[in-house]
C-alpha cells in the first residue's frame, strides 16, 4: 500500500495524473491508500473507493506548507506544480517564487524528516533548460543554457533534483517534457499555445490562428504521455537510472506544415481550412529559440514511449477528449 | 572614476585581487574611487592613496547586508564570497546558504536598485560544475552534471548569473576557475590541498604528503592568473560575450608526475624528494571524478591567459610567495 502525493494537481497535467491512479488503483503495481491531492487552488474533489483522498489549496512557497504536504510521509510524490513559461517570463518574482523557491521547500520539508524517509519524488522539468543554437537533434548530453527565466528555473530544478537524490533525501527523476499538445479547454496566451489551438479549434468548429509559418519545427507529446511517463518514471530503478537523473522524455517531431496534413487526412480538408494564418512576429521571435527535435536514447532505453507520429496525437485528442467525434 | 566592490576579500583569491586594483588604482582604464571589502570576517585594512576603502564583515545571505554593500552603486562587482567545496559538501545548510542563497541576496539587491544601474558584475564559478565521466579534453560547451553539493551550487550560479544579466539586472561574467596552485599558507583539508602542498612544503623544507597516484592529471592555474581572469573580465564588452556568461578559464592540465619534474627541475632533486607518497582511498575516489584537461577556446578568444607550463607556476610561486628563494 502506497501514499501518494500530487503538486499541482489543480492544473491539466496533475489533474489528468490525479484520474488515472484513482483509475489504476494503484503506482508500480502498489495500491494506492491515500492521495494527497494539492495545488495554489483547491483541485477538484474526487472520490474513489477505497483510496483515502484529501485536497489542498496552499502555497508550497509559504513555511510550514510542505511539511503539511509530507505529513503522511507519501512514499510517492509528483511534484507538478509549476508557473508556465509566459508567466515566468512575465512576472519574474512569481516564477522563482513557485519554480525555484517552491521546489526547496518541498526538498527540504523531505529533508527534516530524515533518514529513513526517502520518497521516489518525480518532477517535470522542460525542453526550455535547452536554449539555441541547437543540432539537428538534440542528443541526452546537451548542455543547458535557457534563455528564459522558466528555463533557468527548471534547469536549476534538474540541478538541485540530482544534488538531493545524491545526498539521498529521496530518490528524484525528473523528466523533460515535450510540448504537451493537445491541450484541451479554452485557448491560452502561452507563446506555444497554437501547437494546440490549430488542432483543438477547427476540431470543434472554430477557427484557430497560426502565427508562425508552416515551416516551424517542434516536439510534441500528449497529454496521455505526458501522465504515461509520470507513472512510468514512478516505477523505474534508481540504479538503473544512475546518476543523471534528469532525462529528455520521447516525443514527435514535424513541422507545421506536417501538423496541418495530420489534421486534413484524420479529420478531412473542411476542419484543416478552419486555420487562419495571421503571422505574429514576438510569437515566431520566441518559437525560433525554441528546441525542435531531440535524440532521447536514454528514455527509450529507459521504457519510456511517446505518440509515434502526429496523426496519432490528434487521434488521441479526439478520443480522450472529444468522445471520438467532431465537428466535420 | 569607478566604485568597485569585493565580496570574499578576506579569502586568498579576494584578498589578492584587493592588493592587485589598491597597485593598480583602477580597473578597465578606469580610476578607482572607492574600494569596498567585504566578507564574513573582516577583511584586513588596506590603505591607498586616492582611494577610499572601507571594510564589512557581514554575511551576504542576511536580510538588508547586500542591500547595504551595494550602497555607494558600485560600477564594478567582484563576487568571489564562497565556502570551499570540502566545506560545503561537508555542511549541505551552509553550502546552500552562502554559494546559493548570498548570491541571490547580492542580484536581488542589485534588481532592487533598478535600471538604469546596471553593474558590471564578475563571479567566480568552478570546474567542479562538471562531473565525470569527461571527454579527453571538455570543451565549452561541455553539459554540467556536477558530482558534489559544491559544484551543484556553482552550477546554479552560473544559470542565475545568465538569466538576470538577459533581464538586465546587471552585466555578469561567471568565470569557472581551475584549480588554484600553488596556494599560499598552511595545508588545509581541501581534498584537492596536495596539488599546491606538493609544491609548496618542500619549497620551504618541509615534507609534503601526496595521497594520489602520480598519474593522476588535473587543472591548474595560480593565484596571479586567478586575478589576471577577474580583471580582465571586468573589462570585456558583454556584447562580445553574447548569452552564454560563464566561461571555462585555460589553465596547465599536468598529471602529478609532471607536477614533481617540474619542481625537480625548478628547485632541484632534494626538493622533490621531501614528496611523501601515502596514498589515501578517499581523496583517491573524489580526485578521480574531477576533470582532467580543457578545451577553453571561447576564453583564449577572448583575451584571458593562463601560464603555458607547470614550470612557470612554480617559478611565479616563488617570485610570489617566496621573495624569489626556497630551502635547497
Amino acid at each position: 500500500m502506497v501514499n501518494v502525493l500530487i503538486t499541482g494537481a489543480a492544473g491539466m497535467v496533475g489533474g489528468k495524473l490525479a484520474d488515472r491512479l484513482i483509475q489504476d488503483g494503484a503506482v508500480s503495481d502498489k495500491p494506492i491508500e491515500a492521495l494527497t491531492l494539492a495545488d495554489i487552488v483547491a483541485p477538484p474533489a474526487r472520490q474513489a473507493a477505497g483510496i483515502d483522498i484529501s485536497t489542498h489549496a496552499a502555497d508550497l512557497a509559504d513555511p510550514g506548507v510542505a511539511d503539511r504536504l509530507i505529513a503522511g510521509r507519501p512514499q510517492v510524490i509528483f511534484h507538478v506544480a509549476a508557473v508556465t513559461s509566459g508567466e515566468a517570463e512575465a512576472d519574474f518574482d512569481k516564477g522563482y517564487r513557485v519554480n525555484l523557491d517552491g521546489m526547496r521547500m518541498l526538498f527540504e520539508a523531505i529533508r527534516r524528516v530524515g533518514h529513513p524517509y526517502c520518497p521516489r519524488l518525480v518532477w517535470t522539468s522542460s525542453i526550455a533548460v535547452f536554449g539555441a543554437p541547437f543540432p539537428e537533434a538534440i542528443p541526452d548530453d546537451f548542455f543547458e543554457t535557457p534563455l528564459t527565466s522558466y528555463g533557468t528555473q527548471k534547469a536549476i530544478g534538474e540541478l538541485l533534483l540530482a544534488d538531493y537524490t545524491r545526498r539521498g533525501v529521496f530518490d528524484g527523476i525528473g523528466i523533460r517534457l515535450p510540448t504537451i499538445v493537445v491541450r484541451p479547454g479554452e485557448p491560452n496566451r502561452a507563446a506555444s499555445g497554437f501547437f494546440s489551438g490549430i488542432i483543438r479549434e477547427p476540431l470543434v468548429g472554430k477557427e484557430a490562428i497560426l502565427p508562425v509559418p508552416d515551416s516551424i519545427r517542434h516536439w510534441h507529446a500528449t497529454p496521455r504521455s505526458a501522465v504515461n511517463f509520470l507513472v512510468h518514471a514512478a516505477g523505474l530503478d534508481g540504479a538503473t537510472v544512475g546518476a543523471r537523473r534528469n532525462i529528455t522524455m520521447p516525443g514527435v517531431s514535424v513541422t507545421v506544415a506536417e501538423q496541418i496534413a495530420a489534421l486534413r487526412k484524420v479529420a478531412g480538408d473542411r476542419v484543416a481550412e478552419r486555420i487562419v494564418r495571421k503571422p505574429d512576429q514576438t510569437i515566431m521571435r520566441i518559437v525560433e529559440g525554441w528546441p525542435r527535435n531531440f535524440a532521447p536514447e536514454r528514455a527509450i532505453s529507459l521504457g519510456f514511449r511517446a505518440e509515434s507520429d502526429f496523426e496519432e496525437i490528434i487521434r488521441i485528442h479526439i478520443e480522450d477528449e472529444l468522445g471520438g467525434t467532431w465537428v466535420k
